[in-house]
């Protein structure tokens, strides 16, 4: 294998970089930010240009570079068929990876960014040591990403891992943005909570410190919840409730050895790993019981380093 | 490879045994009765001695078979371990593979019977020609396999697949099986259908032809619905819902090409598939909605099948 490697995760807002060597250690990391307008024409093009403009910096060819890893925000078909991606002005519909490739001179694997994020973890982070991992990230959305004997489970049409549009209530007035209710990230991401919340305060009368705050955020419920007013705490247990239910009927269909749970809203800590293991232990089949939980570790950093794992892993 | 192989399907009543070209086509099947008793101690020397009994009458030796697939009705980890099975009088709990291998003088194989049966339907039932399948067996309980990429999602505790315990409902006071409650197997198995339909009539006072009928069956109650019984029809309906909604979750996870049927209640036939496929299409992730469905179609040879290509396939 060449010494170096590209680790990329394309967002909404800005484009992660990392510039690795083949044992899988991170060399340096930045950010661009994310063009996405005009249907993101400028995207590839401008991550080219950071990848070999860093390459012409440290005086090192793009013969020496085994690949990129390019971790995208949208469904990646089997044969590396990127869909239209929604935080990208509808960027994709296209096999992104041969384009960027001709853009780079070294070949590019894609990869959706939740399941970058999962490898990531499962190689350097929470889920380090295991080799069947489901990661969850709880965030503007709830995402999910699912490694089996150390293979992403991407499915067909791309959705493997989609855990956040699992059904977790009876259909209400509250529509996903999939289209349709009663999904797992309308209840368990940070817009979920903070939006359940509103309707809370607007609906009942309690007497409770969320309704002194201006600008809600998901870090103020838990924090309340922590310091034990009991609208946050009801908040974070409903929460905590659907998502260990939710990882139950996970634990049903694929049977993972640990459950990463990642994304801003796992900043929360102990308090909500806790409850939602108590809640996967109340609605587990029991031969999954022994599953065990831990939080992410590398942050925002998890999709740079898993990227890269599609490159450095040949079997991915 | 050798020109014959075994795929056995060890069940609580009977044991079901195919004797097998190497190209997968069945020579011969028959049946042997399962003697469960006493911890099941007479079940592999039984089985043993039917193949050995067999490759005597057919003047084949034993240097002439590839090995021996064996299905048996209980979780099997990884490591080739068996958990103890119920419907054996707890007969497990050992490696059993090795054991049956030493009697039978050739290399064995275990598989869990529904994934067994997963692997048959797809090799040359109702899955044939896909890659990615979801099986379920709707009987006494509700069964599962799943298979990706042409592989068996086994799970690390040997409960990849089973999602007759999925939570498809709050928690009540009708207890499941696994010990828990509001598991899709009380509400989509045969078992389930007829207690919910017992249920019914004994709460509420509607017309119904149910109620003319002493030993209620699964088959009783569709061929009511089909003759536009009302209760029936909303019992019918109660099961395709929550196994729609189920299997809905379920490509969340794994994101298959294509869900089988099977097991006796599928003999229901179009009725209960259609019901299943609509509200399958009310619930799924949008990227999910061209999943196929499809009826079983080997029956109770699934499992002799499936067991078979444990041997056959290299890769499982």
């Amino acid at each position: 294998m060449k010494p170096y490697v590209f680790g990329v995760d394309l967002g909404g807002t800005t484009v992660k970089i990392g510039f690795f060597q083949s044992n899988g250690e991170l060399i340096e990391k930045w950010e661009i930010p994310t063009r996405a307008y005009n249907h993101g024409a400028n995207l590839l093009p401008d991550i080219a240009q950071a990848l070999l403009g860093k390459l012409t910096e440290k005086s090192i060819s793009v013969e020496e570079v085994e690949g990129v890893g390019l971790g995208v925000p949208g469904a990646v078909l089997p044969d590396g068929y990127v869909k239209p991606c929604v935080n990208l002005d509808q960027w994709g519909g296209f096999y992104a990876a041969q384009e960027l490739s001709e853009l780079c001179h070294c070949p590019v694997k894609l990869v959706n960014d939740a399941n970058a994020a999962a490898l990531g973890e499962m190689y350097w982070g929470g889920g380090k040591g295991y080799r069947n991992v489901v990661f969850v990230t709880l965030g503007t959305g709830v995402g999910g990403g699912i490694i089996l004997n150390g293979k992403l489970l991407t499915g067909v049409h791309g959705a493997g891992g989609e855990i956040g549009h699992m059904k977790v209530a009876e259909a209400d007035d509250v529509i996903c943005g999939c289209g349709k209710s009663g999904c797992l990230e309308q209840y368990s991401s940070a817009t979920g909570l903070v939006n359940r919340a509103k309707r809370l305060l607007s609906e009942q009368n309690m007497d409770t410190r969320l309704r002194s705050m201006e600008n809600l955020t998901c870090k103020d419920i838990f924090d309340c919840a922590k310091e034990g007013d009991p609208a946050a705490a009801q908040l974070v247990d409903d929460m905590s409730r659907m998502l260990g239910k939710a990882l139950a009927n996970v634990a049903c269909v694929c049977d993972p050895e640990i459950v990463v749970i990642g994304g801003g809203v796992a900043r929360a800590g102990d308090i909500l790993l806790q409850g939602i293991r108590e809640q996967f232990a109340a609605h587990a089949f029991p031969a999954t019981l022994e599953t065990k939980f831990a939080l992410a570790e590398l942050g925002n950093d998890a999709g740079i380093y898993g990227a890269s794992q599609m490159i450095l892993n040949e079997k991915l």
